[in-house]
């Protein structure tokens, strides 16, 4: 198989854990059906939207191919049909999805920037909207402050992934390699994190 | 009077009518005048503008036509010289008004969509994008979750006015008459789930 | 030194002021340092993007200029390093580099909108855009009514420099002369409402 379609898969993987992810933060909140398919929605190609009209890529990824809208609705059929057992497997099997999804979608980030011959910096940058911002705006309308800007590690894996990406992309590494390494990264410290509960430390300024 | 004028002077209604909406709603939130204008603004051309951005159409509609910035203006000032008036009439005439409101946003929505050659459900996407986000972001800014997200039926009333523009689109009605037909769709499914005080399912996960 | 580059020095001034008042405000809701970068560049930079966005300029500005982004990092890095000394200069000196960032980015936007043709009020409208939408993204983050929507002439100080400034520009008033004028249009607007602690009137609807 290709690395294309290798990756391909890979990013349809991601968007289906960050839809159920998204849904279930919907359900936690008592929306509609019609609510959690939009809080599904952003949650899983938000991020990659707003990377996407910051860089004047036209069309939207999802916009171009319907496969996306399609991984949606089925993740929240999904999520409504076993809630039970989606819910009772929240813990384990969410944390390690939504970090796999961090990874990928980190990296696809990196990869869609660096081919719009952006800067370095700007480009780790995306891969982190890509990674993180859908799950933010998702809290901004669940009305919570971000959980990503207080939160133990977790965009800042996504920026390590993508510091990595530049660095081995600036060395000529082939790309294959090169996905491969920098998802790691992001995905080990990731885990890393939750399990050593390992956090940045906090700017708490007296009111 | 041809189809396209009737249709604009329409939109023009509903461009009032959410634009009173939005200062309605800044009002209870006590804001100045300054915010009212804001809201107002945002209630009703958030949607489009959202729209116009992700299917990267240039210029944006208000920045192209002046008049949309006028009638917001106008509406806003309206609402402050008549506010007891317009508060006492909020319930009926309000509902009514903001039902037709999502049904001509709605029709223009999936029309601008489907002229940009984007495939149905992403029409469909756009038309409940053009009725629903302007009061959705109103609602984030004014800090409540989007009611839209738990209320009764309306961004579903939105969807199904979409859905019915694509088939008879498809079928090769006229425009004229497929945009009266789903016009309509919209308009009697929404003042009838007001009426019934019909709503979706919710998803209630246990915390 | 010619005007672009007086201009330019005040713009990357503008970023570190918006940028510091973005890291405060995060450190008031104890972020991790990560937040406190995310938050030091929306408020930054967020509304110079969502005006970029609305007019359909490409690329970005950051995107286009990496300057801005090591201004914002160089703020919060001296911000998280002088935080007690710059939580005391807070009061007085945050307010005047505040109204003066707010002076500079009105003009820019206004400037940056009149280069691609659109009319005098959209070119207003993006003054206050590029002055405040920062600000009230960062707020709305950090969960709050955006402070300009309810606070004393802010916003208004914005739209009156926009409003001098094109009819200056419509007299055919040289840029520099103009650009001087309106800034100090703004400038002085904003401290003198401060210190009266004048506001627009509120528009409260009993509920």
């Amino acid at each position: 198989m290709s690395v294309i379609n290798w990756l391909y898969m890979s990013d349809c993987l991601g968007v289906l854990v960050f839809a159920v992810s998204g849904a279930l933060a919907a359900g936690r909140r008592s929306m509609d059906i019609f609510g959690v398919l939009v809080i599904a929605f952003i949650t899983a190609l938000g991020g990659g939207t707003l990377r996407d009209l910051v860089l004047g890529i036209h069309p939207v990824s999802w916009i171009g191919n319907p496969v996306y809208l399609l991984l949606v609705t089925i993740a929240v059929v999904l999520t409504l049909m076993g809630q039970r057992i989606t819910h009772r497997f929240d813990q384990r099997i969410m944390l390690v999805s939504d970090a796999f999804g961090l990874a990928v979608f980190t990296v696809i980030g990196v990869q869609v920037a660096l081919h719009q011959a952006v800067s370095a910096p700007v480009a780790i940058m995306m891969g982190v909207v890509t990674g993180t911002a859908g799950g933010a705006i998702r809290d901004i309308i669940c009305n919570d402050i971000p959980l990503i800007l207080k939160r133990e590690i977790y965009a800042t894996a996504s920026a390590l992934g993508g510091i990595v990406y530049c660095i081995l992309d600036a060395l000529q590494f082939a790309i294959v390699a090169n996905t491969l390494i920098s998802m790691s990264c992001v995905l080990v410290l990731r885990l890393w994190a939750v399990k050593a509960q390992w956090a940045l430390p906090s700017f708490v300024l007296e009111k």
